[in-house]
C-alpha cells in the first residue's frame, strides 16, 4: 500500500512526493524500497503488487524498476485501506485464487528485518490453510497514544494468539493500562491471509466494496482495467480495513512481534528512530551547530546549515519550503499545510 | 569601489557574489546599480570607473552593461582603499589630469538621493579649484560604535567645515559624548577632490604607493595594463585612504549631510533600513510566521518559510547555505565563515 499523501512530514513529505518515496532516515534507500527489500526470501519480486495513486506511477516505476505495469495498481481516488486491499486481492485472485497474501504499508520502518521474516513466515504458515485473518502485533515499548492497540487472548501458549478487541488511539491513561496489563500489542497494519479468507470476509463485512471489485474483476489485466476502476471506486465508501473487517470478524489472530517497527508517523518517531549526535540532534546535512540540542535537521544533503541557540526544533526543507518549528508543536503541521496551499499548489 | 568581499552578510553575501552585487533590500536593483544610478546628473556614465577584483569582472559587466572594459579597473589583489583609489586616480589622470573626482563605495545605501546630489554638488564646487580633500560627513542619528567619526570645526558658518580629527570606531561612552557634543559626524567614506589635490596628497603621505602607480601609469589604457598592475600591487601595503591620507592631511574638509545613509555593514543596519511588518520582521520571501518578532528572513524570493516561536533571529539562505542565528550574535558570522570553509570553498 503506497497511495498515501500524508501531511505530517511536510515540508519534507509533499503531495507530489510523499513520505514512502523518501529516504527519510538517510539510509540510502527510500521507505518503499526498504519495504520491497524486506520481502526478499518471502515473496518473489514478480509477486509484489504496489497499490498507489495514479499520480505516483512514475516515482513507483523509478524506485522499484523490477515492477511490470501489471504489478502497479493505480487507484483513481483515495478510499482508505479497505478498497485498496479489495482491489489488490480481486486482481491477484484472478490469476491465483488460492494466493497467500501479505498486506503491508510502504511507509513503515522495521529495524529487525530477519525477525520480521521469521514472524511473517509463522503467520503465513498459520493462515495458508485456515479461514483466519492474521495481523502482526507489535510488542509495545511505551504507552504511545498515536497507535491502535490489539487485545489478545493469552489463555494458552499458542504462538498465534486469538484477537479479542481492536482499540483505536487511546488516551494516555488507557494506553498505560494496556501496557501494564500485558495482553495488548500495537496494531502494525500488516495483514496476512489466504485469498479465500479475505474474499469471504470482504463479502461478509463490506459487501458493496466486494461487489464493486468483483464486477470490475473481468477487466483486470486488460486494457479495460482503468475504466473498470473508474466505475468501481466511486461505489466504495472510504473505510479502513481495520474498521471495515478486522474489528468485526471473529476469526482474527495476531502474531506477536518484536521487530523494531515504527510507522514513522510523527517527527518525534523520526527523531527516535534516527541516529543522534551526543546532544540528541538528528542531522541529515552538513551542519555547524552552536548550542543546538534535541533537534531535527531534515535538509537537502549538500546544504550547509548553521544554527545557534535552538532546542527541540524541527528544521526541515524540501523543494522551496523551509519550516522551523518547535518539535512539540508538530501537530500544527497540518494547519501549516492548509495555509501553505494559499501560496500555491506546489508548496504542499 | 566595488572590490570588497565582506563576510558580514554571509551566507547571503558570498566570496563569488559579495554584497555590492546583491539586491539586498529587495528594491529591484543591486547596491552597485543603485550607486551608479545615484550619480545621474552629476557624472555621465562614460566617466564612471569601477575598481573591483578580477573575479568580479563578469558580474560587474552584467550589472552595469554601460561600462566599457576601460572603465572596469581590475585589481590583482586586495590592498584596502588607498591603493584602489591611487590606481583609479592615476588611470583617470592619464586622460584628464584636472578631473574632479568623487570616490564612493559601491555597497552603501542612500535613501535621499536628491539631497545626496545637492550636497555632493556643493563639495564638488568647493574642491574643484582648491587644494582640499573633501569628505561627506553623515549627521549621526545614534551613538553607533560601528562607524568612524569626524570632528569638525564649527567656529564659523561655512557650509563646508574644516576637519579637526578622525576617530575610528569609538566605544559606546565616547560615541555618546561625540553625539551630544554636536561637532562630530559619521565618516561616510565618500571623498571629493580635484586630481592635482589627491595626487599631491598621495605623494606626500603614501609616496611608495604613488610611485608604484606612477610607474605603472604609462601602461594604463594599453594591453600592458594588467602586467603593470601585477608589478605595482605587490609594492603597495594594505592601507585605507582614511589611515593613509585623510587622518594626516591638513587640508581636509567635510560637507555635513543628512542623506539617509547607511553602509549596511551589519544585519542590524539591514534590519533598520528595511521595511518591517507590524511586529518588526523584515521578510524577503513568502512566509507564515507564528509568534515570530524582530527577525530578518533573507531568503530566496520564491521560497515559502514557515517559522514558529523565534524572536530576534536572522534566518538567511543563499546558494546551499542556511543560517539561523540570534541577531545579537551577528558578530559570530565571521567565525561561521571561517569554519564553513572546511566544508568546501563554495560554501563561503
Amino acid at each position: 500500500m503506497a497511495g498515501g499523501a500524508g501531511t505530517r512530514f511536510w515540508p519534507f513529505s509533499r503531495q507530489n512526493f510523499p513520505k514512502q518515496f523518501h529516504d527519510i532516515l538517510g539510509t540510502g534507500s527510500t521507505l518503499i524500497q526498504q519495504t520491497a527489500e524486506r520481502f526478499e526470501g518471502i515473496c518473489p519480486q514478480e509477486n509484489i503488487y504496489v497499490v498507489t495513486s495514479r499520480e505516483y506511477y512514475d516515482i513507483t516505476r523509478e524506485q522499484l524498476p523490477f515492477l511490470t505495469d501489471d504489478q502497479i495498481l493505480l487507484e483513481p481516488g483515495r478510499r482508505n485501506t479497505a478498497p485498496c486491499i479489495a482491489y489488490a486481492c480481486f486482481k491477484i485472485a484472478k490469476i491465483n485464487p488460492n494466493a497467500n497474501v501479505v498486506v503491508a504499508p510502504a511507509d513503515h520502518i522495521i529495524l529487525k528485518p530477519e525477525e520480521f521474516r521469521r514472524r511473517l513466515t509463522l503467520a503465513l504458515d498459520y493462515s495458508q490453510n485456515a479461514d483466519v485473518l492474521v495481523t502482526l502485533g507489535i510488542t509495545p515499548t511505551r504507552p504511545d497514544t498515536g497507535y491502535g492497540y490489539i487485545q489478545f487472548d493469552d489463555s494458552d501458549d499458542q504462538e498465534v494468539k486469538k484477537v479479542k478487541t481492536f482499540t483505536e488511539k487511546p488516551n494516555l491513561e488507557i494506553a498505560k493500562m494496556f501496557i501494564s496489563s500485558g495482553d495488548y500489542v500495537w496494531n502494525g497494519g500488516i495483514f496476512i491471509w489466504s485469498m479465500p479468507s479475505i474474499l469471504k470476509a470482504l463479502d461478509n463485512y463490506l459487501p458493496e466494496i466486494a461487489d464493486a471489485f468483483r464486477e470490475a474483476q473481468p477487466h483486470f489485466f486488460t486494457e479495460g482495467e482503468k475504466e473498470a476502476l473508474d466505475i468501481a471506486y466511486p461505489r466504495c465508501r472510504s473505510i479502513s480495513i481495520d474498521n471495515g473487517v478486522m474489528e468485526k470478524a471473529e476469526n482474527v489472530y495476531v502474531v506477536l512481534c518484536d521487530i523494531g517497527w515504527s510507522d514513522l508517523g510523527t517527527w518525534k518517531s523520526l527523531h527516535e528512530n534516527s541516529e543522534k549526535d551526543e546532544v540528541n540532534n538528528v542531522v541529515s546535512c552538513y551542519s555547524m551547530l552552536y548550542n543546538v540540542e534535541d533537534s531535527i535537521l531534515k535538509m537537502p544533503k549538500d546544504k550547509l546549515v548553521v544554527v545557534k541557540d535552538l532546542k527541540g526544533y524541527i528544521i526541515a526543507e524540501h523543494d522551496r519550503v523551509l519550516m522551523i518549528c518547535p518539535k512539540e508543536d508538530e501537530q500544527l503541521v497540518k494547519e501549516f499545510v492548509a495555509k501553505a496551499e494559499e501560496f500555491g499548489k506546489h508548496y504542499i
